[in-house]
């Protein structure tokens, strides 16, 4: 595909997105579970967050995709997340894994390969340096926040998307996405973007969202993410501090319409 | 009573909860607990949090009302919201139910059903998905969504209040209220309200803390949507999109002072 | 050190907290989890949320602080605060408790203590009557509310400080910090702050970052609590109500320099 090409397709994304209205099942931490139920919602999505093992399997029924992430886990809700992740994965819906804070503890690095390695994982997004510790157990990892930039985890990105045959997602000031063999770049988004909780985590729900409606896993990702930075950038023109870049966010992901996207998504291939 | 006093007799029920500044004790879903909390605090009620087992009945003693909500439920929560339906009932003390999602999983139905039989609900608030997946198990629910107007849940809302000898208030585009015979009709709210998560829950939150003021359950309701719906209103003319809605919405139920609410309230019997 | 060197010096320990930028770890409420991220965010601080028992130590080991907080506790959550207050204490890294409804229930209250006596907290953040309940079993505290002035805590705030060895700070409209012998009054804030739920939360974990890089306590406390007063301050100029100040109390943590800080700071020596 021709880069003229790219933005275009991620309009077509998330025209489809809007159309489907697609429930997305998020497993998730409970730092950000408001914020990205309403992430979702404004983005033309629609959340439901439950845990119970009880459900899992009623809930991968009616969902058109699952995010798991590992934020605030603890071994029963990982326990939740791959009984959440099997059963996607056997009705073949999509499942994102947002692997927060792998490298800061071995029960987060280990939970988040468990659910790679047990569950039917399409997309694997996480920050550069979450990535790195994935892909290389003695990479270190400063709580949630990431010490790396994306560029820094291209070949772990590639190795893992080439071993688990999955797409790896790594945000940063610059994203990029793989499937092991091409690379996208998007340059969409916005510093004041780090300076609020859950905008990772965000990216990873609406990736779900795209999965859902998107066939194509690799430009599902691309568009979820150029659409995500894209908000983000016109939330900082509205935006005088981190609190109201959170409100403008969310205003921003409503009002950002596939035409707008066609303009303004900067993704290009490596 | 006639259809001329029911706004001042909302505006009436708002100043008593006001003057009351009552308690109200939550068990509620992760996604929304800062939400309700803020929306309690803004309408003029105190928040307390709080779901471990060995604190239930002390809770149960200070609070004006318990509301229980099944959003993020798993089974040791549903001991929990048991052991605070129990003991609010025994003091005397009303109890508000939120059956989030019921019809999306067994777990979730059988969960409200649990609490409607062994604790002492005095309203049931849901959507018209719920209500109905409530009164005929073969309902389906589509995630925490309603997928049905209030107005097609009218006879399931009647049954399950003449069954149950409680309140049912249906919310949506109209809400509706009603004890078996009486049926009131809301008409206050905002498209905006179903772009955001929690504005049911909070609705249900709002509701307990009318409760604790009000001695008429019926009226209590009543007066515990319009003004949650009138708040929407107000906070809609202020908003660009979901996110400074969200805000708004929390400044409106602060300024929305009995006064706005005898004007603004429309209320009807049907 | 005399009054006139009290905001100066609280200029300098919030400067010093922004060039270590530290990554503090709280184990708090689910009602607060998302406001405590994002005030440590906008601080510039980095916060961490993890409760798991098995990565306690290596939370411990990565943070420069640790803040426990009980605001919706459960046992397991006790022994996981238990751990991670540990944990900090062997390392030499500083704790701060914030005792949510110590008063309010014997499950809050003996949390409380056993933190105190178990782990090695260094400063005791609460509102009056939860302070009031810690040092008389007897006081009530209603809810998570005070209903007591700051200045109703003076004793029970040094008795404390002296059988604990530890630095007790008590806000509400008048901020009070001790260490059992020196009494500094801080006469930041705004009313607004009691509208929304979280402030005395995020006081606490906002503490948690300036002890990360400010040696003496005291003065660490005193500083964070001037700090927090007045970026309520600078919000409550820009808000309409409780949902604009909440959002524009994140952009005033954010905005509010050491410059400012040692301009709006009102602190004394009692």
């Amino acid at each position: 595909m021709n880069s003229e090409q790219l933005a275009p397709q991620a309009s077509e994304a998330l025209r489809r997105m809007r159309d489907a209205r697609p429930l997305v099942h998020n497993i998730t931490n409970f730092v950000v579970m408001n914020f990205t139920a309403n992430t979702l919602l404004a983005s033309g999505a629609a959340p439901v967050m439950a845990h119970a093992p009880e459900e899992m399997e009623e809930m991968a029924a009616i969902a058109g995709a699952v995010v798991l992430n590992i934020g605030t886990l603890s071994t029963p809700w990982v326990e939740s997340m791959l009984a959440a992740g099997k059963a996607a994965a056997k009705l073949g819906k999509p499942v994102v894994l947002d692997p927060v804070g792998a490298g800061a503890s071995k029960l987060r690095t280990e939970a988040a390969w468990r659910i790679l390695r047990e569950t039917g994982v399409r997309v694997l997004r996480g920050n550069a340096s979450e990535i790195m510790a994935l892909h290389n157990a003695d990479s270190k990892t400063r709580g949630v926040d990431s010490s790396h930039e994306a560029a820094e985890a291209v070949d772990a990105a590639r190795a893992l998307a080439k071993e688990l045959d999955l797409v790896v997602a790594v945000t940063g000031k610059q994203d990029m996405v793989t499937d092991g063999d091409t690379i996208y770049h998007i340059d969409n988004g916005h510093e004041l973007m780090s300076c609020i909780t859950g905008t990772g985590c965000s990216s990873s729900a609406i990736t779900g969202a795209f999965l859902a409606a998107e066939p194509d896993t690799l430009q599902a990702a691309v568009a979820a993410l150029a659409f995500h930075g894209l908000a983000g950038e016109y939330a900082a023109k509205k935006a005088a501090g981190p609190g109201s870049f959170s409100v403008a966010f969310l205003d921003s992901l409503y009002e950002t319409t596939p035409e707008l996207l066609a303009q303004g998504a900067r993704i290009s291939k490596a």
